[in-house]
């Protein structure tokens, strides 16, 4: 950040009067540009014993698999981004479950949630995605898998799923687990 | 948004190429601000049968009971937001339980939540705070609460105290939902 969003002019990195921490304030009006993490919200969609993932057509990651699951926007609801960005993805329509995973990145400034979901119906490529494929946990790709968030969900499940019983888990993802796990994938 | 705070030229709001809504987009330089929802990270503070409140010494809801709650910060996950936010508007401690409500705020673009805590010894009224103390059941002050996300998260607290059992709730609070609370809310 380097302008003033209100008016224009330059922003200096300071600790505003009364704040314990640096931020970008403007040196003409002001004002205080406060920034915060962002929310990545997605499912877990399941068919029967099998579970989908998406294999990106885009970077990062570009054809490695995932969840479907994008930045939560404003104006919706967690359950509404989670939904859309199934329906985004995967053309998949889903019946919304509990939330599984809330994944904090603080290295990064994102929370990721993914929620549970059983699919509806049929599903097919979306505009993000290069292949839409439903897998068995034998057939899971985990060495192709697109992020750490991903791979920990899937392991949660997997484990939870002989129990019957899921229940949220909360948990961190630190930028050395992050270095661990990207340098453990393929790439 | 005024102007764009990469290149300090004047932004639009529109359409961006390949994207379904409106952004603020830079006219000179091209860059896309994008704005996300924002998560506001708290506790419910618990000692024995008493819950923690705060009195508001700040705008909106000055003078207003509220559970110690506020943005979530970049750079640290939600149990630390939740955690800074309690020692800085009540000066307490806690030990971290789970995640007990997850409430949309769509029409304000937030995400509050809230994990149950334990308080581990004193607390004081932070710079944030007019006073803190701790309420019964029969004392919590319903009609001076601040905001209709601790009315119900003290709500399914009492329904669930007597089960001992205080599973995750997800649930949306609407603009009618809030426009209704303040109505009926002291003011």
């Amino acid at each position: 950040m380097n302008y003033c969003s209100h008016c224009g002019q330059p922003v200096s990195f300071s600790i505003p009067e009364g704040d314990d921490r640096p931020r970008y304030v403007c040196r003409s009006c002001g004002t205080i540009h406060y920034q915060n993490p962002i929310i990545v919200a997605g499912t877990l969609p399941t068919s029967g014993s099998r579970v989908l993932l998406c294999k990106r057509a885009i970077e990062p990651r570009k054809g490695y698999w995932t969840l479907p699951a994008g930045f939560m926007e404003n104006g919706e609801t967690t359950l509404q981004a989670a939904a859309r960005e199934t329906q985004e993805e995967a053309c998949a329509e889903v019946a919304l479950e509990n939330l599984y995973t809330l994944i904090n990145l603080p290295h990064i400034n994102q929370v990721f949630m993914i929620f549970r979901a059983r699919l509806q119906g049929s599903f097919h490529p979306g505009p993000e995605s290069l292949e839409v494929a439903l897998f068995e946990e034998h057939e899971i790709p985990w060495d192709t898998l697109a992020f750490p968030t991903i791979e920990r969900t899937l392991r949660h499940y997997f484990a939870d799923r002989p129990q019957r019983d899921f229940p949220l888990h909360v948990s961190d993802i630190t930028l050395e687990d992050r270095q661990r796990y990207f340098r453990g994938a393929a790439s």
